[in-house]
Protein backbone atom coordinates (compact mmCIF):
# COMPACT_ATOMS: atom_id res chain seq x y z
CA UNK A 1 0.00 0.00 0.00
CA UNK A 2 0.99 3.89 -0.48
CA UNK A 3 0.90 6.57 1.29
CA UNK A 4 -1.64 8.21 -1.16
CA UNK A 5 -4.14 4.87 -0.51
CA UNK A 6 -3.46 4.56 2.78
CA UNK A 7 -4.87 8.55 3.23
CA UNK A 8 -7.43 7.84 0.28
CA UNK A 9 -9.01 5.07 2.46
CA UNK A 10 -8.63 7.17 5.93
CA UNK A 11 -10.79 9.92 5.07
CA UNK A 12 -14.22 10.33 6.36
CA UNK A 13 -15.51 11.19 9.82
CA UNK A 14 -14.72 8.09 12.53
CA UNK A 15 -16.08 7.55 15.83
CA UNK A 16 -13.08 6.96 18.52
CA UNK A 17 -12.84 5.13 21.39
CA UNK A 18 -9.53 5.55 22.89
CA UNK A 19 -8.17 4.12 26.29
CA UNK A 20 -5.31 5.35 27.49
CA UNK A 21 -2.66 3.25 29.86
CA UNK A 22 -0.45 5.22 32.46
CA UNK A 23 1.76 2.04 33.27
CA UNK A 24 3.46 4.03 36.10
CA UNK A 25 0.31 4.33 38.15
CA UNK A 26 -2.14 1.44 36.65
CA UNK A 27 -4.23 3.89 35.99
CA UNK A 28 -6.99 3.90 32.55
CA UNK A 29 -8.44 6.52 30.88
CA UNK A 30 -11.38 6.19 28.34
CA UNK A 31 -12.21 8.81 25.58
CA UNK A 32 -15.02 9.20 23.12
CA UNK A 33 -13.99 11.72 20.79
CA UNK A 34 -15.33 12.06 16.03
CA UNK A 35 -12.32 12.61 14.21
CA UNK A 36 -12.35 13.67 10.48
CA UNK A 37 -10.10 13.58 8.16
CA UNK A 38 -10.03 15.26 4.86
CA UNK A 39 -7.39 15.34 2.09
CA UNK A 40 -6.46 19.19 0.83
CA UNK A 41 -5.00 20.32 -2.30
CA UNK A 42 -1.02 20.77 -2.00
CA UNK A 43 -1.66 24.44 -3.80
CA UNK A 44 -3.91 25.25 -0.30
CA UNK A 45 -2.22 28.35 1.25
CA UNK A 46 -1.77 26.32 4.58
CA UNK A 47 -0.24 23.84 3.18
CA UNK A 48 2.13 26.31 1.26
CA UNK A 49 2.44 28.17 4.60
CA UNK A 50 3.50 25.49 6.42
CA UNK A 51 6.02 23.63 3.75
CA UNK A 52 7.78 26.94 3.57
CA UNK A 53 8.85 26.58 7.35
CA UNK A 54 10.85 24.07 6.32
CA UNK A 55 14.76 25.31 5.36
CA UNK A 56 14.89 22.23 3.14
CA UNK A 57 12.55 19.58 2.45
CA UNK A 58 14.31 16.13 1.77
CA UNK A 59 11.54 14.27 -0.43
CA UNK A 60 8.40 15.18 -2.75
CA UNK A 61 5.13 16.70 -0.61
CA UNK A 62 2.32 14.42 -1.58
CA UNK A 63 -1.27 13.80 -0.68
CA UNK A 64 -1.84 16.91 2.26
CA UNK A 65 -4.44 16.41 4.64
CA UNK A 66 -6.66 18.51 7.65
CA UNK A 67 -7.18 16.39 10.90
CA UNK A 68 -10.30 17.64 13.09
CA UNK A 69 -11.22 15.92 16.28
CA UNK A 70 -13.55 16.46 18.69
CA UNK A 71 -12.77 14.43 22.43
CA UNK A 72 -15.01 13.84 25.54
CA UNK A 73 -13.01 12.53 28.56
CA UNK A 74 -14.10 10.38 31.10
CA UNK A 75 -12.97 13.29 33.50
CA UNK A 76 -16.05 15.64 34.78
CA UNK A 77 -18.40 15.02 32.01
CA UNK A 78 -20.53 17.76 32.90
CA UNK A 79 -17.64 20.18 32.23
CA UNK A 80 -17.39 21.69 29.47
CA UNK A 81 -13.98 22.93 29.97
CA UNK A 82 -12.92 19.35 29.57
CA UNK A 83 -14.09 18.97 26.20
CA UNK A 84 -11.12 19.04 23.79
CA UNK A 85 -10.92 20.16 20.13
CA UNK A 86 -8.73 21.16 17.61
CA UNK A 87 -7.19 20.20 13.92
CA UNK A 88 -4.14 20.20 12.11
CA UNK A 89 -2.58 20.30 8.72
CA UNK A 90 -0.57 17.42 8.34
CA UNK A 91 1.66 16.87 4.73
CA UNK A 92 3.60 13.92 3.80
CA UNK A 93 7.19 13.81 2.57
CA UNK A 94 7.69 10.92 0.12
CA UNK A 95 10.98 9.25 0.12
CA UNK A 96 10.38 5.89 -1.20
CA UNK A 97 7.11 4.41 -1.68
CA UNK A 98 7.09 3.00 1.64
CA UNK A 99 8.90 5.79 3.89
CA UNK A 100 8.70 9.53 4.61
CA UNK A 101 8.65 12.39 6.81
CA UNK A 102 5.43 13.63 8.06
CA UNK A 103 5.17 17.77 9.04
CA UNK A 104 2.27 18.25 11.25
CA UNK A 105 0.92 21.99 12.63
CA UNK A 106 0.46 20.66 15.77
CA UNK A 107 2.25 17.91 17.70
CA UNK A 108 0.45 15.21 19.02
CA UNK A 109 1.43 15.12 22.37
CA UNK A 110 3.09 18.55 22.84
CA UNK A 111 2.11 22.13 21.45
CA UNK A 112 4.36 22.44 18.97
CA UNK A 113 4.77 22.15 15.52
CA UNK A 114 6.55 18.60 14.83
CA UNK A 115 8.71 16.28 12.11
CA UNK A 116 7.54 12.86 12.26
CA UNK A 117 9.44 10.23 10.60
CA UNK A 118 6.70 7.39 8.66
CA UNK A 119 6.63 3.72 6.97
CA UNK A 120 4.61 1.54 5.97
CA UNK A 121 5.56 -2.20 7.08
CA UNK A 122 4.77 -5.05 4.75
CA UNK A 123 1.22 -5.72 5.95
CA UNK A 124 0.08 -2.26 5.52
CA UNK A 125 0.64 -0.97 8.97
CA UNK A 126 1.57 3.06 9.26
CA UNK A 127 3.97 3.45 11.68
CA UNK A 128 4.72 6.60 12.85
CA UNK A 129 7.61 8.23 15.07
CA UNK A 130 8.08 11.77 16.47
CA UNK A 131 10.57 13.45 18.90
CA UNK A 132 9.32 16.11 21.28
CA UNK A 133 11.10 17.93 23.39
CA UNK A 134 10.99 15.53 26.29
CA UNK A 135 9.33 12.57 24.62
CA UNK A 136 9.09 9.90 21.60
CA UNK A 137 5.58 9.21 20.23
CA UNK A 138 5.52 6.24 18.38
CA UNK A 139 1.81 5.52 16.39
CA UNK A 140 0.76 2.72 14.62
CA UNK A 141 -2.25 2.65 12.11
CA UNK A 142 -3.68 -0.12 10.72
CA UNK A 143 -7.11 -0.67 9.02
CA UNK A 144 -8.85 -3.83 10.30
CA UNK A 145 -11.52 -3.42 7.79
CA UNK A 146 -12.87 -0.30 5.06
CA UNK A 147 -14.72 0.53 7.95
CA UNK A 148 -12.58 0.46 11.20
CA UNK A 149 -9.06 1.30 11.91
CA UNK A 150 -6.91 1.04 15.04
CA UNK A 151 -4.47 3.12 16.31
CA UNK A 152 -1.95 2.70 19.08
CA UNK A 153 0.58 4.62 20.42
CA UNK A 154 3.65 4.36 23.15
CA UNK A 155 5.04 7.90 24.57
CA UNK A 156 8.84 6.95 25.98
CA UNK A 157 10.88 9.60 27.30
CA UNK A 158 13.41 11.36 25.26
CA UNK A 159 15.96 9.16 25.85
CA UNK A 160 13.94 6.07 24.51
CA UNK A 161 14.51 4.36 28.64
CA UNK A 162 11.46 5.14 29.51
CA UNK A 163 7.64 3.78 28.39
CA UNK A 164 5.45 6.72 29.98
CA UNK A 165 2.00 6.11 29.11
CA UNK A 166 0.59 4.08 26.40
CA UNK A 167 -3.06 4.08 24.54
CA UNK A 168 -5.26 2.29 21.79
CA UNK A 169 -8.15 3.87 19.93
CA UNK A 170 -10.41 1.62 17.83
CA UNK A 171 -12.10 4.05 15.18
CA UNK A 172 -15.51 3.18 13.66
CA UNK A 173 -16.11 4.94 10.19
CA UNK A 174 -19.49 7.05 10.36
CA UNK A 175 -21.87 6.47 7.81
CA UNK A 176 -24.39 9.52 7.36
CA UNK A 177 -27.28 7.88 5.82
CA UNK A 178 -29.24 10.60 5.17
CA UNK A 179 -26.48 12.38 2.90
CA UNK B 1 13.50 -12.43 15.68
CA UNK B 2 12.56 -16.31 15.44
CA UNK B 3 9.79 -17.86 17.77
CA UNK B 4 12.03 -19.00 19.92
CA UNK B 5 13.51 -15.22 20.72
CA UNK B 6 9.92 -14.22 20.86
CA UNK B 7 9.43 -16.57 23.49
CA UNK B 8 12.62 -16.41 25.57
CA UNK B 9 11.73 -12.77 25.45
CA UNK B 10 8.34 -12.90 26.59
CA UNK B 11 9.27 -15.84 29.48
CA UNK B 12 8.26 -14.44 32.85
CA UNK B 13 5.71 -12.66 34.96
CA UNK B 14 4.15 -9.48 33.57
CA UNK B 15 1.53 -7.35 35.10
CA UNK B 16 -1.16 -6.64 32.50
CA UNK B 17 -3.36 -3.71 32.00
CA UNK B 18 -6.12 -4.86 28.96
CA UNK B 19 -8.86 -1.88 27.91
CA UNK B 20 -11.66 -4.10 25.75
CA UNK B 21 -14.08 -1.65 23.43
CA UNK B 22 -17.42 -2.95 22.36
CA UNK B 23 -17.92 -0.90 19.03
CA UNK B 24 -21.72 -1.55 18.96
CA UNK B 25 -22.39 -0.33 22.06
CA UNK B 26 -19.20 2.07 22.34
CA UNK B 27 -18.34 0.23 25.89
CA UNK B 28 -15.48 -0.08 27.68
CA UNK B 29 -13.77 -2.89 29.97
CA UNK B 30 -10.73 -2.50 31.90
CA UNK B 31 -9.16 -5.27 32.94
CA UNK B 32 -6.06 -5.29 35.42
CA UNK B 33 -4.23 -9.00 35.68
CA UNK B 34 -1.03 -10.99 35.94
CA UNK B 35 0.33 -12.98 33.43
CA UNK B 36 2.94 -15.84 33.79
CA UNK B 37 5.10 -17.23 30.43
CA UNK B 38 6.99 -20.33 31.26
CA UNK B 39 8.79 -22.16 28.39
CA UNK B 40 8.30 -26.09 29.23
CA UNK B 41 10.25 -29.03 28.01
CA UNK B 42 9.11 -30.74 24.38
CA UNK B 43 8.87 -33.95 26.52
CA UNK B 44 6.57 -32.68 29.11
CA UNK B 45 3.61 -35.03 29.25
CA UNK B 46 0.85 -32.36 29.07
CA UNK B 47 3.04 -31.66 25.21
CA UNK B 48 3.02 -34.90 24.02
CA UNK B 49 -0.71 -35.63 25.16
CA UNK B 50 -2.14 -32.44 23.09
CA UNK B 51 0.51 -33.28 20.47
CA UNK B 52 -1.54 -36.84 20.30
CA UNK B 53 -4.32 -35.42 19.51
CA UNK B 54 -3.38 -33.81 16.39
CA UNK B 55 -3.95 -36.35 13.59
CA UNK B 56 -1.28 -34.57 11.43
CA UNK B 57 0.67 -32.03 12.69
CA UNK B 58 2.32 -29.91 9.30
CA UNK B 59 6.02 -28.62 10.66
CA UNK B 60 8.15 -28.42 13.88
CA UNK B 61 7.04 -28.78 17.10
CA UNK B 62 9.22 -25.90 19.17
CA UNK B 63 9.61 -24.40 22.37
CA UNK B 64 5.97 -25.35 24.10
CA UNK B 65 5.25 -22.88 26.96
CA UNK B 66 2.54 -22.54 29.90
CA UNK B 67 0.45 -19.05 30.37
CA UNK B 68 -1.02 -18.77 33.72
CA UNK B 69 -3.08 -15.83 34.24
CA UNK B 70 -5.19 -14.40 37.25
CA UNK B 71 -7.73 -11.42 36.15
CA UNK B 72 -9.46 -8.78 37.74
CA UNK B 73 -12.63 -6.84 36.06
CA UNK B 74 -13.53 -3.53 36.84
CA UNK B 75 -17.51 -5.21 36.98
CA UNK B 76 -18.29 -5.92 40.27
CA UNK B 77 -14.56 -5.70 41.97
CA UNK B 78 -15.98 -7.32 45.33
CA UNK B 79 -17.43 -10.38 43.68
CA UNK B 80 -14.52 -12.78 44.00
CA UNK B 81 -17.21 -14.80 41.34
CA UNK B 82 -15.51 -11.90 38.54
CA UNK B 83 -12.09 -12.67 39.40
CA UNK B 84 -11.00 -15.03 36.53
CA UNK B 85 -7.83 -17.25 36.68
CA UNK B 86 -6.57 -20.24 34.15
CA UNK B 87 -3.65 -21.60 32.65
CA UNK B 88 -3.02 -23.07 29.21
CA UNK B 89 0.00 -25.30 27.45
CA UNK B 90 0.85 -23.52 23.70
CA UNK B 91 2.83 -25.43 21.28
CA UNK B 92 4.53 -23.45 18.32
CA UNK B 93 4.53 -25.58 15.27
CA UNK B 94 6.86 -23.89 13.07
CA UNK B 95 6.88 -23.83 9.39
CA UNK B 96 9.22 -21.59 8.25
CA UNK B 97 11.03 -19.44 10.55
CA UNK B 98 8.51 -16.55 10.03
CA UNK B 99 5.43 -18.64 10.36
CA UNK B 100 3.58 -21.75 11.79
CA UNK B 101 0.70 -22.74 13.50
CA UNK B 102 0.32 -22.39 17.60
CA UNK B 103 -1.72 -24.96 19.56
CA UNK B 104 -3.29 -24.28 22.59
CA UNK B 105 -5.31 -26.03 24.82
CA UNK B 106 -7.17 -23.63 25.90
CA UNK B 107 -9.05 -20.97 23.67
CA UNK B 108 -8.97 -17.53 24.43
CA UNK B 109 -12.32 -16.20 23.25
CA UNK B 110 -14.34 -19.79 23.41
CA UNK B 111 -13.53 -22.76 25.71
CA UNK B 112 -12.31 -25.09 23.45
CA UNK B 113 -8.95 -26.40 22.02
CA UNK B 114 -7.75 -24.35 19.34
CA UNK B 115 -5.14 -24.30 16.68
CA UNK B 116 -3.78 -20.78 15.16
CA UNK B 117 -1.77 -19.66 12.76
CA UNK B 118 1.07 -17.11 13.52
CA UNK B 119 3.74 -15.09 11.69
CA UNK B 120 6.48 -12.93 12.43
CA UNK B 121 6.63 -9.82 10.86
CA UNK B 122 9.31 -7.70 9.84
CA UNK B 123 9.44 -5.23 12.17
CA UNK B 124 8.91 -8.50 14.60
CA UNK B 125 4.97 -7.83 15.46
CA UNK B 126 3.68 -11.59 16.14
CA UNK B 127 0.37 -11.48 15.10
CA UNK B 128 -1.95 -14.61 15.55
CA UNK B 129 -5.09 -15.96 13.41
CA UNK B 130 -7.53 -17.90 15.46
CA UNK B 131 -10.67 -19.47 14.18
CA UNK B 132 -13.61 -20.86 16.45
CA UNK B 133 -17.30 -21.50 15.52
CA UNK B 134 -18.97 -18.68 15.90
CA UNK B 135 -15.49 -15.95 15.29
CA UNK B 136 -11.95 -15.12 14.23
CA UNK B 137 -9.48 -13.45 16.58
CA UNK B 138 -6.24 -11.62 15.59
CA UNK B 139 -3.69 -10.61 17.81
CA UNK B 140 -0.83 -8.86 17.70
CA UNK B 141 2.26 -8.72 20.25
CA UNK B 142 4.99 -6.51 20.11
CA UNK B 143 7.72 -5.50 22.27
CA UNK B 144 8.28 -2.05 23.25
CA UNK B 145 11.07 -2.57 25.35
CA UNK B 146 12.83 -5.46 27.36
CA UNK B 147 10.10 -4.89 29.66
CA UNK B 148 7.47 -3.44 27.92
CA UNK B 149 5.24 -5.82 25.26
CA UNK B 150 1.74 -4.48 24.00
CA UNK B 151 -1.00 -7.01 22.58
CA UNK B 152 -3.69 -5.23 20.63
CA UNK B 153 -6.52 -8.11 19.56
CA UNK B 154 -9.80 -7.92 16.86
CA UNK B 155 -12.52 -10.23 17.50
CA UNK B 156 -14.62 -10.63 14.30
CA UNK B 157 -17.53 -12.69 12.89
CA UNK B 158 -16.84 -15.99 11.57
CA UNK B 159 -17.61 -14.82 8.18
CA UNK B 160 -15.17 -11.79 8.91
CA UNK B 161 -17.73 -9.05 8.02
CA UNK B 162 -18.01 -7.95 11.59
CA UNK B 163 -15.75 -6.53 13.82
CA UNK B 164 -17.44 -7.34 17.41
CA UNK B 165 -15.08 -5.72 19.72
CA UNK B 166 -10.73 -4.95 19.81
CA UNK B 167 -8.76 -4.55 22.83
CA UNK B 168 -5.43 -3.45 23.93
CA UNK B 169 -2.61 -4.67 26.59
CA UNK B 170 -0.03 -3.09 27.68
CA UNK B 171 2.45 -5.86 29.88
CA UNK B 172 5.23 -4.68 32.29
CA UNK B 173 7.33 -7.23 33.66
CA UNK B 174 7.53 -7.88 36.79
CA UNK B 175 10.74 -7.63 38.48
CA UNK B 176 11.08 -9.59 41.91
CA UNK B 177 13.59 -7.78 43.90
CA UNK B 178 13.86 -10.03 46.86
CA UNK B 179 14.37 -13.06 44.47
Amino acid sequence: MSIEIFLAKSEGEWRSMRSGHSLAFQQFEEVLSEIKITIIDLNDPAVNKLLQKLASCDGIPSTPFKMEWHAESDWEPDDPTQVSAGECILIPIKQSDSHGQLIRSVGYAEAEEAISTYQLLSDNTFVLETKYGQSIAEERIWFVSDNIRCRSSVLKTASGAGVLQTSFSSEVRRINIHE
